[in-house]
């Protein structure tokens, strides 16, 4: 038996803005942050769970308190029970009646009930001495029914349903465990293309993309369409005709705006049209969908919960689902979202980069592979060659595949050392 | 010309658990407590802004925290150019792309720049040495469309629409007003309602509220059905055939056991039905709505912003629009929604109680009947009697109406005795 002695958190800033590395329509001088948290408890194996919400700066202080203000949920609490029992776990914080009303289930409040959550998971991987896609992946079906929050999704997905997707699973888990191991899960990058670069460092990067074995690349639009237009037309030359290229705008317009902008960029086989509006905004997806069809739209990274991604497939506003790691109420309700996309028979392709998304998401899509959708058609992570080397267990890519981690744990370890040295305020 | 010296901020919590007030199917023991922002320039005149969010207890240190965090946007800054261009202002914190990261446009950030937007408004009402609902009110139709953000609204709502509606509404400004000032704008009353009250005590505030001029009261429901019917039945006999009673479930259910639970309820002539579900769940509230037809759907106070509306409003998802001071973008967020409200032809009922609420969102009920809607037919705003004498401008109800705010302002200053009182941590 051992007990949680401490939160400690980190306000970790990398000052990415000065390369203009991720800079987009939206958001054109990003600082790429994590609000970070570290579980420590006093078992003697010495482990600790770790976590975070990947913010782009300003703000990533209100972000930390926001995790520290978890503590008093847990200091002092039995790390066992919250462990084995982490749906219970998670409805714990998520149904707290005073923090839910700064929600509700949305915005920084629900993000750092996430990123607590996601630390947890990553102490009880370690302790099983599993990566966590193979921790999940070999959870019975009911034991990953309990971690679903089913209130206001019944509608669309019943404890029912989600055990019948799962048990379909079941059998071929083992075989694509070893596919993993062996092959590693695809990838996309978004690397090349950036709205800052210069046409050439975008038409270099496309190049070295497909030397390194990816099948698709991602252009950010939005910003001026003559510019859209030239940069798809030398991204497509350098690309050739057989790899994918996705566009981004990154929230940019509205729904008339989309429809019409896409216009001017169809001749270029767009694979898919990605954040062209708020992301709360389900009806103007939809009607985007329809305006731009048979483009597919592909959104997620900003939706705040459960319950707007189920309306999504209800509407059928996207035709990609975008996971994030730190965007929702961490593991748990990833899962949810994951049980949702294979109820409607919509494919999943996580969004990555920011600090340290790829080394937590890769465990996500993996564990849908062994044991939720069991296919990989379709099927890509996001990809950005951004600040893994500040990991303790980096991502590793070969030929434009995710090399399935082993490391036990969620990937989300952050090296001290690192954390020292771009903390902003140190919390502990 | 003057300049921002200082956001000074408290923390204030009112022990309200203790009393059961303000008790409901989702909220069993809430302490009301603001975020409160005072904003402080260095003009002779000595007048100050108040703002704050709403939220019922723990978590309201991350709200302050939140508040805090945009000192660095104001502190320094010229208050004219502010308070003149308060479209400009809105956008100016809204469009922050690092700190959009963190909703975007809801939760903790979101309210925060709600609080400080309405803090300004309330300088630029004293300043003006007019009420809020006054200042807005005489303001020309194009100055009040620049006030509004229409990126993503467009689908629903254009300029053109804006202006349309704002001046159509300028004929019988000043009669209006005079109105308003004559007798007030029609209340209702949750007081008798709150889940944990005795029938004796329900029964009784029921009565009182019919004795008080109220047309209509709101029960709290949901927690369970037997209960639910047996307070129904009383209230009914204690306020007579003619008193309307709403309903209000504060999001406990799913869509099919809205639908099933209302049914054991419609025989007792339910006015509205409040919050049936999560408010993010736009197709769920529109299948409700179906569901419960003619029973209208009231919701609004959680919604997170103006896209949220609009959808609810495309969708025919509620039927009675429920506007809340501290919950989206403040004053220019909430003057959007009600042209929404409008061009949908969609009644709005303001959501108030809590702290400060009802002091607030009058003077919006009171500027949207003056220059938007025009009409004060089967609209309401809500009234809870708490915690009002801790505000320097007390609302007054007479005869079941909210009387005309005169003192300049917006209604959201506390008493400098009950903040500290209040106050758990200074963070002046």
């Amino acid at each position: 038996m051992s007990t949680v002695l401490a939160l400690h958190t980190s306000d970790v800033r990398f000052p990415t803005s000065t390369s203009l590395d991720g800079s987009d329509a939206m958001n054109p001088d990003p600082d790429y942050s994590a609000a970070y948290v570290r579980i420590v408890t006093d078992a003697d194996d010495g482990l600790e769970g770790h976590g975070f919400v990947f913010t782009i700066g300003r703000g990533n202080d209100v972000q930390v308190a926001a995790i520290t203000a978890l503590s008093a949920y847990l200091v002092g609490r039995n790390a066992e029970d919250l462990l084995e029992h982490m749906g219970a776990t998670w409805r714990e914080f998520v149904w707290d009646s005073q923090l839910r009303w700064l929600g509700p289930e949305k915005g920084v409040m629900h993000m750092a009930i996430g990123a607590v959550v996601n630390a947890l998971w990553d102490l009880k991987a370690k302790r099983a001495g599993l990566p966590l896609w193979q921790l999940l992946g070999r959870m019975a079906p009911e034991q990953l029914v309990e971690l679903v929050d089913f209130r206001y999704l019944t509608d669309a997905l019943t404890p029912g349903d989600a055990l019948r997707i799962l048990r379909a699973a079941v059998p071929g888990r083992a075989e694509r465990e070893a596919e993993l191991l062996a092959t590693g899960y695809p990838a996309y990058t978004t690397t090349p293309g950036w709205l800052g670069y210069s046409d050439a460092k975008l038409v270099r990067l496309a190049a070295e993309a497909v030397d390194e074995g990816f099948g698709m690349i991602k252009l950010k639009v939005g910003g001026n369409i003559d510019d859209d237009i030239r940069r798809m037309r030398l991204a497509r030359a350098a690309v050739g005709p057989d790899v994918l290229i996705g566009v981004d705008a990154n929230q940019r317009w509205g729904v008339a705006e989309a429809i019409e902008w896409m216009s001017h960029l169809a001749e270029f086989d767009v694979a898919w049209l990605e954040e062209p509006t708020s992301p709360d905004d389900i009806l103007g997806h939809a009607a985007i969908a329809r305006g731009v069809a048979p483009i597919p739209i592909a959104t997620g990274e900003h939706m705040a919960n459960r319950i707007m991604f189920k309306q999504f497939l209800q509407a059928d506003a996207l035709q990609v689902l975008q996971i994030d790691a730190t965007r929702v109420g961490g593991v748990n309700e990833n899962i949810t979202i994951l049980l949702l996309a294979a109820q409607f028979g919509v494919r999943v392709c996580p969004h990555a980069g920011g600090v340290g998304l790829c080394e937590a998401v890769q465990h996500l899509a993996m564990f849908d592979f062994v044991a939720v959708s069991a296919t990989t058609e379709g099927r890509m992570i996001e990809f950005v060659d951004h600040l893994h080397e500040h990991f303790l267990t980096p991502v590793v890519l070969d030929h434009g595949a995710y090399l399935a981690p082993l490391a036990p744990g969620a990937g989300t370890e952050m090296l001290a050392a690192s954390r020292d040295e771009y903390s902003v305020t140190a919390h502990d």
